[in-house]
């Protein structure tokens, strides 16, 4: 490993079976859970990170909102987007990139970035898989939905994590946050 | 609705990513947790119900354990076993019949059962489909096994839970009680 390089973090949200989007990409089941204002960590998870690596399919939910939710830099990891696929208000906020999980990250590493937070469930799995993931927090939403966007995926051999900690909100959202223990 | 019904109950334990087993059945990963002989409210779980309602997966891995580790009646539901399938030693001890989760809980009804403890992946699934789980307490181990058994499946419609608490062990697993809420 060289001197300088960039580490992932995961923050967030599934169904209690493990869908982070239906199948459409609805986050409707997931937007209900009011904790009075409390951001579940959010704000202090962002904190932390300097740059946001995200699928094509995550992108293209998060640009469905209003405004874009992001004052970090972002970059999207597409093998069939191109930067023209950018909208003129994200131009120099958001950049693409047809890149491996190893790959981005040398890149942001070579870029100055210290700590990349990784979002969107392909996204997550590929990090996962390419051990690539330092820790995660995973909030649980106490609802079945059957089918959906699962949040994790096939992996090359176990994962072992250390749990860190877990706390269960009013509304019944329960967030674990795990180290990803690499053997 | 009789006047006499049975509701249904989970206690099970998964991987983080939602396995109950190995897919061989194997639970390697899942026996090494020690919390220092706390047996994570399996006890107390396990007064409150009279009898236990499991597949024939379910029932092939128990069957390796070595005493049988149930006092309470046993209910095998199964398409493709029969009652000769049972060794001597479980005679009178096990059930074997073919019926749908609704017609196992009203043969249950009238054998007198209240609360039946409902094991196994594939009929927990079958059991939450059909509405007759009335709440589940789900552990998860600290690992991402990638493939294997799954705890849930697909269903007619979302299924949303009550939270009633979660309880965090020194090992790392954590525990939630969920209550179904059908409406």
């Amino acid at each position: 490993m060289g001197a300088h390089v960039t580490s992932g973090h995961v923050f967030i949200a599934a169904s209690l079976d493990g869908y982070i989007a239906r199948p459409d990409g609805g986050l409707d089941w997931l937007l209900s859970y009011d904790d009075g204002g409390d951001d579940r960590g959010y704000a202090a998870f962002i904190a932390g990170v300097d740059v946001i690596v995200m699928g094509r399919g995550t992108f293209e939910t998060v640009l469905s909102f209003d405004p874009w939710p992001y004052d970090l830099p972002v970059l999207v990891l597409s093998s069939t987007m191109g930067g023209s696929d950018v909208p003129d208000r994200l131009q120099g906020r958001v950049a693409v990139a047809n890149l491996t999980p190893a790959g981005a990250m040398a890149h942001l590493a070579q870029a100055g970035h210290k700590r990349a937070y990784v979002d969107g469930g392909r996204l997550v799995q590929a990090f996962l898989a390419a051990g690539l993931i330092e820790d995660m927090i995973v909030t649980r939403a106490p609802v079945l939905l059957g089918t959906g966007r699962p949040l994790f995926g096939g992996l090359p051999q176990d994962v072992p994590l250390t749990h860190l900690g877990t706390k269960a909100y009013p509304s019944g959202l329960v967030q674990s946050h795990y180290l990803v223990t690499t053997g």
